[in-house]
């Protein structure tokens, strides 16, 4: 699957993953006021709100960038109609052609990642016939589980084609409370690239680049720096641009020399965008637009730095 | 949300939870064939035989426990049909009276972590009216991301009257690679040990306990002896008994001295207790009281170790 994600990257010039986290605050009141009216004030009619929101946005974003990467939380908070959203997403941004990362965080003990590779990358079988679930293209991991917690996934990951992000380095400001901490003279974000690049060894790609990945925050560049030497064939996907603070110049670290090693993760930032002062000509109803030209300003400042 | 949970651990007198982690391998031939029967040898029929086995199984147990534990990725590999018989399960277990954890094992950054504690434990708003979504009882996070991961969580149990089981030191085989190196001369664990401390320190309980709790595995009771210690006030919740290795003789460590302070998961080991030799006696069709038999022996069992 890293394949086809760098093959995308290069294709759109654009190292450039659209954050589908829509909260109801996002959602501009033409499209709930519609939502609501078909299916009432409840779970249901704000999860239609969601999935029409998502929908318009991957429409006018899904030829500039190669991914896009929803987050779970946002629909699970709906509940079952809100996973149905999520499902449906999932299913729209693949018809158009995008990679699809499920930012699920999951991980536990070896026979319930198990379970959960299969929920988000893999099949089940009932009674000798397969079924595909979620069917995302990469999901997001926890690693505090260690090893039996990973290798589910990275089996799932060889026989269907699909790649992991594993959590090295968080992007939000207590990330450091256990990730920094030293042992053994090195933080615990570096033990963990180091096992994310023994994890991925055996999956890595045409392209150079392993299907296992890590997510290290754009807030902390200096950790990227280091972790961009630890873990040389790790393809790094990188949150906290913009809404979270971090900026184009900060990025440079995560790439390696051939442009390529890492992809850069904006949400509020382009889903948001018409909410934002530098785009408020767009108005609501030109949100799509507003995170078009967003997405457009991305790529410039990440084109900039270089 | 604790005091919920000790009131009905005195009222059974056995500190010990279902987990309802149903494969398709444990659910007996005749309620697959009714459930494919009526809906399809397809995702649909596989989630309604697993509700049709759980409601069984809490059947024959609810009176003798305080609680059951669903692990939700045995149900998302069911896909949406999958998660409509967790939530079902989850509803059916509370008609019962038995306090729900939801074995979910979110977390991440605050944000997020603020949509994954709505989604278990809280409820939405939408344009002034509030839903509540899964509603569990507990559930169970991962402290990877540190306190801003966490708050989202410890808030709504706040408002809500919930709570929370953390992982600290988890069952599994290769758990020790990150959480056992040493951090300025102690364990991962034990960092994580003490933030939990301090996370539940304004979430305790008339019993004395807090709603925060930690999640540490019978596989390792030297650590349990430990953590017992570090974290006075934190309720344990123990994975790993039975089928994963850990005995009854090992649990005692993670008791206070008023032989409270941890509940014992075992999930196999009691609904699939049909399987093992000692309890073949009952059949395939006497699962659910294989089920009632495996609990009352392992109560058994705990009681000796005391």
């Amino acid at each position: 699957m890293i394949d086809t994600l760098v093959e995308k990257i290069k294709k759109t010039n654009a190292p450039i993953v659209v954050g589908l986290d829509p909260k109801l605050g996002f959602i501009p009141r033409h499209i709930l006021d519609k939502a609501y009216g078909d299916y009432g004030k409840n779970l249901q009619g704000a999860s239609a709100a969601i999935y029409t929101f998502n929908k318009e946005i991957i429409d006018a974003t899904y030829d500039l960038v190669p991914a896009v990467k929803p987050q779970i939380a946002m629909y699970e908070q709906f509940g079952l109609p809100g996973l149905v959203a999520y499902d449906n997403t999932v299913k729209y941004a693949k018809s158009k052609g995008l990679v699809v990362i499920g930012d699920v965080k999951r991980g536990d003990i070896g026979s319930t990642s198990e379970s959960y590779a299969i929920a988000h990358l893999g099949s089940i079988d009932i009674d000798g016939t397969k079924f595909k679930l979620f069917d995302e293209d990469f999901a997001t991991v926890n690693p505090y589980l260690g090893t039996d917690g990973i290798k589910p996934f990275t089996d799932v990951c060889k026989e269907e084609g699909k790649g992991i992000f594993i959590l090295v380095k968080t992007s939000n400001p207590s990330s450091g409370e256990f990730q920094d901490k030293l042992m053994e003279g090195k933080p615990l974000y570096q033990h963990v690239g180091e096992m994310v690049d023994k994890w991925g060894s055996e999956l890595i790609g045409k392209c150079g680049y392993s299907s296992v990945g890590a997510v290290v925050g754009a807030t902390y560049p200096e950790v990227g720096k280091i972790m961009r030497e630890v873990m040389p064939h790790t393809y790094i996907l990188v949150p906290g641009y913009g809404a979270q603070g971090g900026k184009g110049k900060d990025l440079v670290h995560f790439f390696n020399d051939d442009g390529l090693g890492a992809i850069i993760n904006s949400s509020r930032g382009i889903i948001a965008a018409y909410k934002n002062e530098a785009y408020a000509k767009f108005g609501e109803e030109g949100y799509a637009d507003a995170a078009r030209q967003a997405v457009l300003d991305m790529k410039a400042d990440i084109e900039s730095a270089f």
